[in-house]
């Protein structure tokens, strides 16, 4: 399987037996979430930012409004990093030093470049769109050219990548078995709910396909 | 209500209705987390990791191995900023350009300082502990001297903070109301599932109150 190369900027350091540089389990963690944290340095300080994101092979869009200072200071080219993290259940050991998480995470570095064209624009915003919930794009109303014009696109390219993996029981020391503590696993449950529709909805609409269909994915 | 002062860093530009620099509020999400995203800057170039943390008045404490390259970094008093956000549901438009999301988030800017005494440190560890499931501190074993060694506890008080709360319905163009899109929610699941014990458990050892409350009191 491909890999992403280990640099000093990617290569996992602390907790490297739980690292992975493999593009598959690296693009399977993204495709499982929808909302990023992405940081940049502006005036020589960090600045994070949540923001939904899409990926396209080996490419990654983000977008907001072309007034957003974040996208103001990315578009400039600048380095940035991006992190999506799952956290899939709390992981209760016998000592307070052993307790840990089982989580999913994706550390990502590239330099962000803005997207020109309407057509490059909407392929992005698809991208996203699509990210976010399977299928939606197709069942709603296409961006506008007024919506396009107030709407930055940036894409980049995943330079360098890790990711990182826990699953399973907590590990204790040996002599920590015998203790009369509870250990174990509280699994977080990353699922949907029932779809609630608008109040405004018309009453002779039904629910979108995409909307039940993550519903009932997530809760299979 | 006690607010954080608005500052060229924690200003919201966009989305500025959805933001609020009260400090309860600020708390409150703080409080309904338990993993953030802490950013800072390394040769110029911005980095970003997943850690847990938790919260004493208006201090943050982080902690990780005394190996890290984070915890090297970040100690030596450089900039941090720090994120946490609950993503409560998809808000699902009828137009793609308004589909948003439902969420809670925070950002936070501070300076990190290295923790140095054993009481404080274990006060630190005791808080982050607290932080990801109340009442865990007192069943399990306290950190050994040994462990307080290889562990570096980080805190920094919050110089300067933002929220921002987005609820409810999308919110469509006017003439967008008349078209056969279905809009809503589609609410995320942000509880715990029923305790795991360890595969490695005593039959004896009944499930920890810590656990139990967690799960019952997010299904409620």
């Amino acid at each position: 399987m491909e890999q992403y190369e280990k640099t000093a900027k990617n290569k996992v350091v602390r907790g490297a037996k739980r690292a992975t540089y493999d593009k598959e389990q690296v693009f399977n963690i993204l495709d499982a979430g929808c909302i990023c944290h992405i940081s940049f340095v502006m005036n020589g300080e960090p600045f994070i930012i949540p923001t939904a994101y899409g990926r396209d092979g080996e490419t990654i869009y983000v977008h907001g409004s072309v007034k957003s200072r974040t996208i103001k200071a990315v578009k400039e080219g600048i380095p940035v990093c991006m992190a999506v993290t799952h956290l899939d259940g709390l992981v209760l050991a016998r000592s307070a030093f052993h307790h840990s998480a089982n989580y999913r995470s994706v550390v990502l570095f590239g330099t962000a470049e803005e997207v020109e064209s309407n057509e490059d624009k909407n392929h992005g915003l698809f991208v996203i769109t699509e990210n976010i919930l399977k299928g939606r794009w197709d069942e709603c109303r296409v961006p506008s050219q007024k919506e396009l014009d107030i709407t930055s696109v940036l894409k980049f390219k995943i330079d360098a990548a890790s990711a990182k993996i826990r699953t399973g029981d907590p590990v204790d020391e040996s002599e920590d078995y015998n203790l009369n503590v509870w250990a174990g696993v509280l699994p977080i449950n990353n699922r949907y709910d029932e779809p609630i529709p608008d109040q405004k909805l018309r009453d002779d609409i039904v629910v979108s396909d995409s909307a039940i269909l993550a519903w009932q994915n997530s809760n299979e």
